[in-house]
């Protein structure tokens, strides 16, 4: 086994943590997970990063600390020449960019966000039960996403263009954690399907599937790689 | 004067499209201001960014069209050399962009977010006065950001490192917006204070101070580049 050096610090549900595991693994970079409940507000994850957020990728021998997930993606795009996931024209790395903002930003404030309070902190830290009016309007603004996501791959392979990006990763992440917790209903979405379950199959998304977030279980679709 | 070809649907106190419109400005790139209110959904502004958010940066002669202020900024970053904004070895880099994304992120989320929802939306579109609590929590935050800045400062010329980059022009950004809407007290910030004072007097900033956003007007040390 090569030599990890790199510490990833990530609870298994943390859509931000998936994608920067789907381009380490894609770039073929080993790292070692490091359990973190960032709600906790554990002190010495303070001191590693004072926006108490994960990811958080360390690399201690080289005293390099990586925060943001967008950040960290470009460093290891800069760095590692392996599966570039940024790549093309300026037009269509700013296109690239442009999603990744969209599904780490919009899909998550809408639809990733809520469902994380309402199945997996209410669960976890409340011991309250879900607010079903909430879950429901999430599942509807997700669907608005699909029918997105229907459309860009209705008109290109991959969401950005020709080939594999970071757009498809961060969608990928995002879009994962939401099936994991019930708020993706894939009926009426055939493109979207066909899109996320080449993803499924992938190496680098695999092991992702088989984790599991404490005692909150995903719909028995969820890990199936011909769902 | 030089041919506009850029032109930028933004308002004046999005602070977004203040991080865009200094780097361009450093950058010495011409561009026009297209006045654009993005909780008003007009239709012509949704078929350019079905997120409906500013900024948004067109260059209508090259069919370009540009979503997301970190995208647009990497992209100016990767197509005109002059006054590099993200700059140094990749770990300064991820330096800069972590940056970028704190005042992006947690300080909009903080701070500037809900100074707009309270000193903005609710005087132009609820006809609401604002929630006095909230004011004061969005103060109380807005000083922890400051503490940072103080903090960082103490150690650096610039927030990530020896040169100005992309992390102070995003902190100015959101800070200079906080100003305007009256959620900064400078007294207890003598560092803050003086790195925000040589961005008021330089040439990018200052066409920002003398504009205002329709009926709202900001402090009166706001736009004075000697306070
Ligand atoms: N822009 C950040 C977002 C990170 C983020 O929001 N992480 C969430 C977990 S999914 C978090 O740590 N939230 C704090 C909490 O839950 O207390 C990134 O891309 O890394
Ligand atoms: N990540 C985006 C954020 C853009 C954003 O949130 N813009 C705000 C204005 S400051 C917006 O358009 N909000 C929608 C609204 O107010 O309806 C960027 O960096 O461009």
């Amino acid at each position: 086994m090569a030599h990890v050096m790199w510490h990833l610090y990530q609870f298994p549900i943390c859509p931000f943590s998936r994608k920067v595991r789907l381009l380490l693994s894609e770039k073929g970079i080993g790292y070692e997970l490091v359990r973190e409940n960032p709600w906790e507000h554990r002190e010495e994850f303070q001191m590693l990063n004072p926006a108490l957020r994960t990811p958080v990728l360390t690399n201690p021998e080289r005293g390099i600390v990586l925060i943001d997930s967008r950040a960290i993606c470009e460093y290891f795009e800069e760095t590692v020449d392996k599966s570039p996931m940024i790549n093309g024209p300026a037009t269509n790395r700013a296109e690239i960019r442009r999603l990744v903002a969209l599904f780490d930003e919009n899909f998550f404030a809408s639809v990733t966000s809520p469902l994380l309070e309402e199945r997996m902190k209410k669960r976890l830290i409340y011991r309250q039960p879900p607010d079903g009016k909430i879950l429901r309007e999430t599942i509807r603004l997700a669907n608005d996403y699909l029918d997105y996501v229907d459309f860009l791959i209705d008109h290109r392979p991959w969401l950005a263009g020709s080939t594999m990006s970071l757009a498809d990763l961060a969608a990928a992440a995002q879009i994962s954690v939401a099936d994991y917790l019930g708020g993706i209903d894939w009926s009426q979405h055939e493109q979207a399907r066909g899109w996320y379950s080449v993803f499924k199959s992938r190496p680098s998304f695999r092991p992702l599937l088989t984790e599991r977030m404490d005692v909150i279980q995903p719909p028995t679709h969820y890990g199936d790689v011909n769902a």
